[in-house]
């Protein structure tokens, strides 16, 4: 690693969070990350979670503080902290209640699953055997996430019903952490006409280092992985890839049960082996640095390096956390400008459909 | 009234709101309104509560907006809107969570109330027989209201608490609707040693409009009541006076049952009257002027009429609600300067204990 401060962003991991992972975050220069804050919680369990949260941010202001908007990300990196976003890995919290979304985006969520494996009332997840597509309700939460600023993510969703949240949404969306199905077969990966249509409608995909998302599990290589990176980046876009680890460090098994059986089923699980171990090169965020070499390796520039590793994320958070502008309303003090045709132009200097 | 733009802060009011009464507050020059957002909810019947006014602010964006900061109601005046706070007439929302505190302060509650006529878990109800003053939870929520800028308000709470709730509370609190009980010797009336303290300490009073509130009650003359205001300044001083008319325009009468039994009895109430009618000339957000006129005929100077109708609020606003900067933490974009004793000098020029 050079000693330049890179912006590094992780757009999904779900630790199980204590003073040292905080303290990893500094060490490992990690500016910004997204944490999922529900997976199968209701609204008031999903609250609970974020004063814990809160709790947090209290006690270690040194190291962490609440990201709302792309600005954070910068002020992370001016400060030497790391700025936490929060995400739902699922719609469970806004329970059927389409009102929910603006109260949980004013408490500082900023992504939601659709769907989290199973159906849900929005759309169907990726182990349903038939994916119907978007629901009715889904197009209602769809137009008021795009008005909030909230990010559909389609991590954990059918194939279809990712195809037709592309579609529908008129900001673009996010699947925060998969990796193509082309390279590692799994229904979690993602099919090369999703991913096409996702780069095409500016949206992001962050590649995950799950093990059972990589190509040889825990013993895939960072050559491996970073040549299956080089290879989406020529399907997509080098503009539409960064990373969404999915990091569990520290996580009971206890908690990967819950993640597959939630409350929807009684069925006794088969005897969990708990979470896989990390690929050698990526086992904490101290590891960042070791990806960045690895993308060095198989051809990236230095300024690619950057924006897979953070850029490009800061770029998405740019046009997609602020509300919209009612066009009844004065200017707000939030948006970007835009030109008149609407569309955006980031700090990158690209054009976002918006 | 004259041509002027004045700022007019109502701080507290309980309308049946509608777009009829959305359009009084603009027609009478309302620039702010404190609206209570529970009275007996619990967390999720609160949160219900804030979705409502989420869906007036989409329905009705040149009118009212949500109101978060003193600069809201700057911005409310140069924008011909009303800047709408909220706040709390009872600690049930927070049920028995400290934690709920700073949820409530982030959904946009900038005033709570720590009882509502009853014992609550942190202090005693003005109706109580024996009022034991501030509970250990209280003591905890006063500090944690503190440091999140979340205005105590005391305005249904016994003597003795509040007093306490003044000494113990290192911003200034408030009580937002009520007036002198030497004037009108009811329990909701506080007495004179209580609004020196309140003044003493850098706190608000609002007068309350409401008849059962009122010498004469729904007869009180516009005279009686200026007379009672230049009183009170005489005896908390002007810079602590404000109006909290606690008007209920256009509710049923099935609105003050419940504020009055909440969840906590059983007992069939004695043949309800509904509400008591407003004085002639107070009857809906239009009349300020009259207010203003009466205040000028007992010898207020215009000065002075703007402080009691609006600044002082605004000015009250300006220290109540930004969190506090925590010692390690870096100087945040919110708060106004202060010197070195950690005074806070207000726009107005003065001083208020921090």
């Amino acid at each position: 690693m050079n000693d330049r401060k890179r912006i590094i962003v992780d757009c999904l991991q779900y630790c199980n969070y204590s003073e040292s992972i905080f303290r990893d975050l500094i060490a490992g220069g990690v500016t910004a990350i997204h944490v999922t804050i529900a997976y199968h919680e209701d609204f008031a369990e999903m609250v609970q979670n974020i004063t814990q949260w809160n709790t947090w941010f209290v006690q270690f202001p040194d190291l962490i503080f609440h990201g709302r908007d792309a600005g954070d990300v910068r002020r992370a990196q001016a400060e030497g902290r790391t700025a936490v976003f929060f995400g739902f890995q699922n719609s469970s919290p806004i329970e059927d209640d389409i009102g929910l979304i603006e109260i949980c985006h004013t408490l500082g969520v900023r992504f939601m699953q659709l769907s989290y494996n199973n159906q849900s009332l929005l759309a169907a997840g990726c182990y349903e055997s038939d994916d119907a597509g978007i629901t009715r309700m889904g197009r209602e939460v769809i137009g008021e996430m795009n008005r909030l600023g909230m990010v559909v993510d389609m991590s954990h969703s059918g194939d279809r019903s990712t195809i037709e949240a592309i579609e529908i949404s008129e900001r673009p969306i996010a699947i925060t952490h998969a990796n193509p199905r082309s390279w590692h077969s799994v229904a979690r990966n993602k099919p090369d006409h999703v991913l096409k249509a996702l780069g095409q409608s500016g949206g992001m995909l962050g590649f995950s280092l799950y093990p059972y998302h990589l190509k040889g599990s825990s013993d895939c290589t960072l050559e491996g992985f970073c040549e299956m990176v080089a290879r989406t980046a020529e399907l997509i876009g080098v503009d539409a890839i960064g990373i969404g680890s999915d990091l569990c460090q520290d996580q009971p098994a206890s908690v990967v049960e819950w993640m597959r059986r939630g409350k929807w089923t009684k069925e006794t699980p088969t005897v969990s082996q708990g979470f896989p171990p990390q690929p050698s090169w990526f086992r904490s965020n101290r590891d960042f640095g070791n990806i960045a070499d690895g993308l060095r390796e198989v051809g990236f520039s230095e300024e690619e390096v950057d924006q897979i590793l953070g850029l490009n994320w800061l770029r998405f958070f740019e046009v997609s956390f602020d509300p919209r502008r009612a066009s009844h309303e004065p200017a707000t003090r939030h948006l970007p400008p835009s030109d008149n045709e609407g569309r955006i132009t980031t700090d990158a200097g690209r054009s976002v459909r918006w």
